[in-house]
């Protein structure tokens, strides 16, 4: 395994000190934690079991598997009833406010876990962690970085693997290979129901107007009508731009980027729709700070579009999204997000992604995302690659 | 989209009036379903929103998107708290015993739909449907047989596409490239929490025995510790096997099937141990029908091991699997469970998988996996591919 990606226990010790003073604010005794994104957000490993997390002294691991684990923090167990035991024999005061998982695991783990602890109540952990998991440590931005490098070296390749002819599908498939090739870990994270994709999407013409029914920015047929969303089997047109919108996975810290491809050369209304989209960032770079209100970077964004004329065309056409960007990290789609009902406010240590896109019907979508970090005075972008109208030869 | 991947409306008749039918047995009055996989097991087509199933009359689509559906049966919503309104309505009596998905939605998604409907008492939907959905139609199991038949011609070109001095994770991009150019839909649903994979797994060597957290059969160290499955970066080398299981998902029905391919010869330990796989299929393939107990089945195949003298390596090594085979199906890990706790017994209809596999350390894994399907008189094989150990040429 490359060191790169082993977290550091410091950095873990920070991640771990900061969840449990939230846990302590929230005037809570302890969380039971069994998701892997946060088991391994706090160890640095995935187990299938248990983390048990008191507002105060060291967690205990309860694992079910892997086999073979050491420390003494780490108890075996077959089922979650064992635990309560557990820890009354280490003379441990089971919780009377304990948080759980509760926007992610099942309605029936909760019903198991909350009858073999019988607290006086429960509370969110899904909440406190994902709030806790917005700012990202010095260690996180660096595996943002390698992933923001590798991302950048994959589109720069795309261009080779294109051959007039080929379907969205086809295309698709050469790049999901060199992003393997590049280290990808392939699975794309996604938190919340109903967000399915595989590794990414290539949107060209017609099909970039296709509604999905997951809840990204764009859509697309896909082709299966088992998860409808993405590349069609329909063959790449002339004059048609392709939205290439992969997740960089190259670390468990994914940045996200799309960039606008096109196949000949576009109707002049597809270059003038993707400068704005071009602007929207610069003006997001220019005034864009530790503070600034997620509500306000979504209003102002579309006020940009409502000026350029592209208003029916912004987030796409037939069906719009309602955000125009969102926290990135273990998942693809963290808080804060950018849209008109959020209370979020950025702060230093953020990382998210911006994606003002526009759909023309016909000829497909334009603009570009990147993805950026909150710095103490502003903002850096991670993704650094060609912002342009990228044109393919066949 | 290819239109053989379209569910007919009659197929789909057949399975809600099973569903239906079952709900009455329960003693429900309705259920709402909103995950993707049951969502489309009783549409055909995936949308975000909620499907109202009453014990008797016609389901309603409560759908938040894609845009643009039409039908006298389909409401658009916003969320899920407009549904008890709209169905008074249309003079629908609010359900007394609501079932819902409860070993799928999250403990929110539960509290949100209970406080909206305000049922008497709630149940399993999630356990009724996968119960339906264990006994396929023709028409499902004429989507089995396509992906079989695609898993083959696949399994058929791996060895073209070896190289001497390629790691596990260079073959596996490989594969997955030509499992993607014949169609494959990407994506690899499993059911249950902590069942992380992508597109499948390729164990050569003493990673053949690394333990993962995840309930497959086998396990591997991956190459993140983020995802801790499967290929790794470790080079392929001589005298080893590399054990091949991908999910065949050229439909949105999976074939499940491993074989195990040498890089050079192999000592002789590894085809003995092979050949004691090939003859637990033999077996089951003969003694096998409707009727037959799933935890016989599980022991029996237990005890052949244990007579064979490679009890040690039934099923891993440093940690073994306690199940021989499961149904396969939209998800890779569908009931009927070969386990020895399994109270199910196969019936006509049934689809599983079957994958008997030894854990030699140091030289990998060998045995087969196949699919079969349940007849009215015994087993029929769906993965009609080579059964021995493959050798490839560098």
């Amino acid at each position: 395994m490359n060191s790169f990606f082993l977290t550091p226990q410091e950095d873990l010790r920070i991640r771990f000190k900061r969840v449990q003073k939230m846990l302590a604010e929230a005037g809570s005794d302890a969380a039971l934690i069994s998701t892997d994104v946060n088991i391994y957000y706090l160890t640095g490993i995935v187990f299938s079991g248990f983390m048990y997390i008191p507002a105060e002294g060291n967690p205990l691991w309860f694992v079910q598997r892997p086999s073979g684990l050491i420390g003494e923090h780490i108890i075996y167990i077959r089922k979650p009833e064992e635990i309560p035991g557990m820890l009354k024999e280490r003379n441990i005061l089971l919780p009377e406010y304990l948080l759980l998982e509760t926007d992610q695991i099942t309605h029936n783990e909760f019903l198991r876990i909350e009858s073999a602890f019988r607290p006086v109540r429960t509370g969110n952990m899904t909440a406190l962690l994902r709030k806790a998991r917005m700012i990202k440590t010095p260690w996180e931005i660096e595996q943002f970085r390698f992933s923001a490098a590798k991302h950048a070296e994959v589109y720069r390749i795309i261009p080779s693997l294109f051959r007039k002819g080929m379907s969205e599908i086809a295309f698709q498939v050469e790049i999901e290979r060199v992003m393997r090739q590049h280290g990808s870990i392939g699975m794309f994270r996604t938190f919340g129901s109903n967000m399915n994709i595989f590794m990414g999407s290539l949107l060209s013409g017609k099909n970039a107007d296709t509604p999905s029914p997951f809840d990204f920015a764009l859509g697309g047929s896909g082709i299966h009508p088992c998860i409808p969303i993405g590349a069609s089997n329909d063959l790449i047109r002339e004059e048609s731009t392709i939205m290439i919108d992969f997740a960089g996975n190259f670390t468990a810290y994914m940045t996200d980027m799309s960039r606008t491809y096109s196949f000949g050369k576009l109707p002049e209304i597809a270059y003038r729709a993707h400068r704005v989209s071009m602007d929207m960032h610069r003006r997001l770079m220019d005034e864009t700070k530790p503070g600034t209100a997620c509500s306000d970077i979504y209003n102002q964004t579309l006020e940009t579009a409502g000026k350029s004329g592209f208003s029916a065309n912004f987030m796409g056409y037939s069906q719009q999204a309602k955000f125009v960007g969102h926290g990135v990290g273990l998942d693809i789609n963290e808080p804060p997000v950018l849209m008109a009902r959020s209370h979020d406010m950025l702060q230093a240590g953020m990382v998210f992604a911006f994606e003002p896109k526009f759909v023309l019907p016909e000829i497909g979508s334009v603009g570009i995302e990147n993805t950026y970090l909150v710095t103490d005075t502003g903002l850096e972008k991670l993704t650094i690659f060609e912002e342009e109208i990228i044109s393919l030869k066949s």
